[in-house]
């Protein structure tokens, strides 16, 4: 993409209304732009980021066996009357009449729809187990909106839902989901920790939150510091196998939010030196609610028996929008975000420094040729701005590699690598340049 | 993908509800779910019919130049006082309070939120001209939705929004989208006529409407018969040059929607062996309307002199999941679907006559394995449903190629191929078939 024909309006002070490091460099850097209260326009180097995050999502899901739909913003409360959760979910369901005054919400979740869909579809549980995701836009009413894309009211979620024949089913499914977090998370440059956790308005009694560490998180986290360097299971598990040692590795050392920490137990079964007590960002919450929703709105198959059996369900929830400004509180310095190579808007920036002089053009749409066609996501600066200006938009929108082509180089044959982690550079002959940047980018890209 | 893994909940009967063939077709092969009136949620086969053609639209978009970003569905009422639409606009928008009592909305099309961007953003000339798009769910609560997809009140539009400096530099950005939406139906299988048209509540006095030919469409169209295989603009078009030769072509021949339709001139410039008067269905809505929105929501830049200029604008809209009903629409038989392959959920059904079948199953493992090594997308039916159940549902789902394998044919080296169009059929031997089948599909995936 050559930046002259882009749309990346980025901002050189920093946004007053911003309190957090993400909010703001996502201002910054023109990934968003607010509509609302907590409501935003994803610009064009944010949807980047959006898709590329939804898309690492969507692989793992697969690859754990879960089908995608696509369930209505748009639902019924009638459906909601069903499992009893009209009334008590409150204020941060946005209620809707429409034009028949028919009652009607934007999804915070959708349990009663997919229920419904399973309900109506399946008869046998011949047809078990299934779980069948979606990657839609939820909206919850937040009183006060905040934090950016962290908090909030129109979001991206991935949520899943289980259906299985017996509760021992239901435990497998959820330990699909958990290994797919894993490796979710992982696969996003980030370290997540699984914690027990209160099931809330979901309901059910088991649960788990995925929760990364950071400084701003919003909820005091405790957890053994041996997890934040678990090991993080091979893209080539085998789901169809038991999982359960996995969890178990990952659920033997304390780990907990504030509501389910208990003092005494952490104190006791954790090493002083191994305590860690932190701030925490919840990424995904993982939930198994056993017949909540499928008693009551009547999900039934016929069992090998002939009988007819309440379906055993959970739920699985990745908070997709807001992993782009989670991403950014976990990696970023002074001079902007730090992207991960498999999230980055653009794998390489490629900088003219005088865009107009026939010589430097020619070699920097060269080198612009010869990445894409390697297959690099490269952002072409082409415009006439100062040097000092270019350097600057390239460390706040972070992307991992910056190539720098100006007129004494070509002269000399050779271009500038800076690598934004760290910020080494290092000038090196074109042909050996360009292929270094490429090899380190392709390896970079599946980090599990 | 294995379909014993998949969720395809197809239907044996016709489903009362529904009045057309595409909806009929839809709901029969698992491809939607009604959720509330005209409120849909799209199962896995349906999803990825919808995803392909959103990507189709996508890259048609980007190589007209439009740059991607996506807008909140959810908008404040603010935004269209300040255009004076928010009364106009009448009982098709859905109005919403929110727990604050802020007039909100659920946007049924973006120009104010994305004029705000814009005039927010873009200060000068020098950043023009930009098209910006986004694919996003809309609502418009239709009085009486119907017909599945086709009107339904959530449904998944593209919406782009051009800004210009001067009226002829909007002219060209219309030309663009034109030209890119001409390639967008012919790679969707689709024969698209553009046709002056009434701007409605949008607004302007330039307007085409895409319409294909179908005895269900909503519209009474009248046309010259020559535009029916009028000729597409190539992939390699240069969307920096002038288009108005192309668009010229395809504007010379009478052709109008019923609004528009002037009888006498019809008569008198149509030779009578080539007027067309049929049914037609909208895919596409294109729009120029100047300052409209520009100028009461003073979105200005700095022009060459350094005077302040009101943006000239365009926007242009593809129906996105109304193309999954209009493609069924144009493409059907008795049977059921009749994919083009670019949008097929599956470019080939694998069937396996006898699971269970030691031979059988290892055969057509192996075939599913090559196919997929091939890069080819394939469901494979290792069900152990009947052979007569496996081949409805497979001409039903309408994927282009079948792929039998049974004991008999596997004793012989042999495997049947079946081209879902013509519904023609050979016997080949195993790998000279694979190799066919994996050549066709590939020759077709790209239209034009």
């Amino acid at each position: 993409m050559h930046l002259s024909r882009y749309f990346l309006p980025v901002l050189r002070e920093v946004p007053k209304e911003a309190e957090i490091v993400s909010h703001q460099m996502m201002l910054r850097a023109g990934m968003i732009k607010q509509s609302a209260a907590g409501i935003y326009s994803w610009l064009p180097l944010g949807l980047k980021v959006l898709k590329k995050i939804e898309n690492i999502v969507r692989e793992e899901q697969n690859r754990a066996g879960a089908v995608e739909i696509l369930m209505p913003t748009i639902q019924s409360a009638e459906l909601w009357k069903e499992s009893k959760r009209y009334e008590a979910y409150g204020k941060e369901m946005l209620r809707i009449t429409d034009r028949h005054e028919r009652e009607m919400l934007f999804g915070p979740t959708a349990e009663e729809v997919v229920t419904t869909i399973f309900r109506d579809s399946v008869r046998s549980y011949r047809d078990l187990p299934k779980n069948l995701y979606n990657i839609q836009w939820k909206f919850r009413d937040e009183v006060r909106p905040r934090f950016g894309v962290m908090r909030g009211r129109e979001f991206l979620m991935k949520d899943a839902y289980s259906f299985d024949l017996t509760a021992d089913g239901a435990r497998a499914a959820y330990n699909r989901m958990f290994v797919a977090y894993l490796r979710t998370f992982a696969r996003l440059g980030l370290k997540s920790i699984p914690m027990a956790a209160d099931t809330g308005p979901i309901g059910g009694d088991l649960s788990h939150e995925f929760i990364i560490l950071a400084e701003t998180g919003e909820s005091q986290v405790y957890c053994h510091k041996d997890l934040i360097e678990g090991a993080i299971p091979s893209a080539d598990t085998d789901f169809d196998e038991d999982l359960s040692p996995i969890i178990k590795a990952w659920t033997s050392l304390y780990a907990a939010t504030d509501e389910k920490h208990e003092a005494e137990r952490f104190a006791k079964d954790v090493p002083a030196d191994k305590q860690v007590s932190a701030r925490g960002i919840e990424v995904g919450h993982i939930f198994f609610f056993g017949t909540k929703y499928s008693e009551p709105m009547g999900a039934r198959v016929q069992g090998p028996d002939g009988q007819m059996v309440t379906l055993q369900m959970g739920s699985y929830g990745i908070g997709v929008s807001r992993l782009a400004g989670a991403i950014i509180e976990a990696s970023h310095d002074k001079d902007g975000i730090v992207w991960p190579v498999p999230v980055a808007p653009f794998e390489v920036g490629l900088i003219n420094l005088k865009a107009g002089d026939k010589d430097t053009d020619a070699a920097a749409e060269g080198l612009y040729d010869k990445l894409q066609a390697a297959g690099i996501d490269v952002l072409y600066d082409d415009t006439d701005e100062r040097a000092g200006a270019k350097f600057a938009t390239a460390d706040l929108i972070g992307l991992p590699y910056q190539l720098v082509v100006g007129p004494k180089g070509v002269k000399a044959g050779e271009i500038e690598i800076k690598t934004r982690k760290g910020g080494a550079k290092e000038t090196l002959p074109i042909e050996a340049g360009l292929a270094k940047v490429i090899e380190a980018v392709k390896q970079q890209r599946v980090l599990v």
